[in-house]
């Protein structure tokens, strides 16, 4: 049977009827002022969603060219940045800041495993003479599944005072919290495709007024990424290249689905989905990857021991129209991720852990009770 | 009444109803076999709109992003450019080099009138010591509705031997011919809500094995717009990073769409329109910004005379919802631009300027005998 697909990767996350259905209306112009109010309610509505008063800028980008664009613009040639690394994207900052010339250093811990806090202290307590610029961390790690200590990492980053804090937020933003003033944030990257329940397409940068004092004097080339030409257009509700109109009716539709939920709502589901996952794998007596104390909210990577974590995908795919997204690199083939974020509910986690049950069944694996995963995630959710 | 907005804007253009139906599916997972097939036969569709055996890359972006990555990837600090300034647009790519250092020289020409091409030949002959790396030309000005004489510009940039050419195509692509692998184009920049008939969102450009010779010593710093990255990744049928599904599943509709009418009744439609509009403007007795021998095949710019060109898209817009383009920068209320580019049919023409004779005469303007401009269109249309 065709087109009954379901999403159960950290992104394209399932998208709700009414925000596809925004998106096939026909495109208005930019520079219309129908499309200045919906710039100006999407905006606000951003606002809420990071919890800041700071700029939210919108990019025509994917997740990564909102990362990009949060490092470039606020660093020059030769910076010294520490960056958090213990996955894929982790990496990938350091990547960006290798590329453009940044002395980089990493702090790095191995994939499944969060970052040391520590590491963070000692490197920010002696950097005495404040030659650190920037400290990048992903909070939620997608590859693996681990949440980063985001908010200790921050203190230590606030004693020293200079440094910019950068938070890839990709997995985190709308699925857990993060008080982007509270914690003063200073760049906050994330993607349309996630905790936003829309399409992928458009990137999301939060930038702190101390960011933007750094933006005055960072020399790093830029011009499409440019985040000065976004805050000069946004302050007028427009943007300073095309924007995607229909992504941003999806957008709108999504913000507001998201108010009437709250936020903490939408954390407490968010968290619910991710205990509930991992009590079923627990019971059905498959490792997870990352420790219970660093548990993305987002994504639950299962290490199915002696199967080859493929051949559950696929037996996944072919029987039930499940998509679960397998290891990156060189964890390929060793796990597979079950993605809860954005537009999912309790029941898609029971439809995924029986799918799951049967798919190890027929795969030979039977170190488990048939139902032992199910009832263990219904456990999870009854008692919620 | 809500809801009968006609885009005759140069962009956002109308965008077919299967296209936006197709954009309401909800996403796949972008790691998948089924993605891959759809990335396949877009790209092998997108060579074909380009007349190419040259990789065409997709990038989440914009038309800028496009460009700005066909820039950057292939010069280095410091590198000599010519650029072709007579509109906005020109203008853009000029300050795109500017802010990665490049050496800037612009060959200048009035808005509203052609480059001139005799002087990239004076440039590019007495450049014996072969110090010009690109030649940077705004095919379609969307600005000001100006066609430049691309064929004859790169004729000199072939003689010349070294210096690449690298193209803004962003209104001429799928409107007029523009042969990439007869003509040698390195470099061809295009984004999504021009002739491709879907909304904003997606970025093209396609690369000539001489400008991936560049590319392998090429400087200039680059991560998210690194187009090594997406040549890489596309032999694979993949992407480096998140691609905008949705708009995927438009692309393609919408370039099948294509395929069936046929690139040669493609352009003879947009000449068509052009003509019809240009006539009809001239019937009315309003001067055209650019000359008949210019004129570019997505957009008509009209200088209203004696009446402020704000006023007439303020009329059209509200008696008769249709949305035309204003005039840029120092352009501003002195012209109007009527686009006729991508999903555009004859009766759009003919609707567009009985609605414009209409507006006129609401504001006073009766300079023309009524039904002027609507029969030299019908003409037009009739005689083709």
């Amino acid at each position: 049977m065709d087109n009954k697909l379901m999403l159960m990767i950290p992104g394209p996350t399932p998208v709700p009827e009414q925000v596809l259905l925004a998106m096939a209306k026909h495109p208005m112009g930019h520079r219309s002022g129908d499309f200045s109010e919906i710039m100006a309610e999407v905006t606000q509505n951003l606002k809420w969603l990071h919890q800041t008063q700071n700029d939210v800028l919108i990019l025509t980008a994917s997740g990564t060219g909102a990362m990009e664009a949060g490092i470039i613009n606020f660093l020059s040639p030769g910076d010294r940045i520490l960056v958090g690394c213990n996955g894929k994207f982790g990496d990938r900052w350091a990547e960006v800041g290798q590329a453009y010339g940044l002395q980089v250093e990493k702090i790095t811990a191995e994939w499944g495993k969060p970052l040391d806090t520590e590491q963070f202290r000692e490197k920010l307590e002696t950097d005495t003479e404040k030659t650190i610029k920037a400290v990048i961390v992903t909070h939620s790690e997608t590859s693996t599944g681990v949440l980063n200590d985001l908010e200790t990492i921050n203190r230590s980053v606030k004693a020293h005072g200079e440094t910019l804090i950068m938070v890839d937020t990709v997995t985190s933003l709308g699925a857990v919290n993060v008080p982007v003033d509270e914690w003063g944030l200073d760049v906050v990257g994330s993607g349309s495709q996630k905790g936003y329940m829309i399409p992928p397409g458009l990137g999301f940068v939060s930038v702190s007024s101390k960011a933007w004092q750094a933006y005055a004097t960072a020399k790093l080339p830029r011009y499409y990424l440019d985040l000065g030409k976004y805050k000069k257009d946004a302050a007028k509700n427009t943007t300073p290249f095309t924007p995607p109109v229909n992504m941003f009716f999806g957008l709108q539709v999504a913000l507001r689905m998201m108010q009437a939920e709250g936020l903490e709502n939408i954390f407490a589901r968010h968290q619910r989905l991710t205990a509930a996952t991992r009590a079923a794998v627990k019971a059905l007596g498959l490792p997870l990857l990352a420790p219970d104390n660093a548990a993305s909210p987002a994504i639950t990577s299962v290490i199915p021991d002696t199967i080859d974590a493929e051949k559950v995908r696929s037996v996944m795919k072919k029987r039930f129209d499940i998509a679960l997204a397998g290891g990156q690199d060189h964890l390929k083939g060793k796990i597979f991720r079950i993605g809860h974020l954005g537009f999912v509910c309790d029941r898609d986690i029971l439809a995924a852990i029986s799918a799951l049950e049967a798919s190890l069944l027929e795969l030979g694996y039977d170190r488990f009770s048939p139902g032992a995963g199910v009832s263990a995630a219904a456990k999870v959710i009854a008692n919620a």
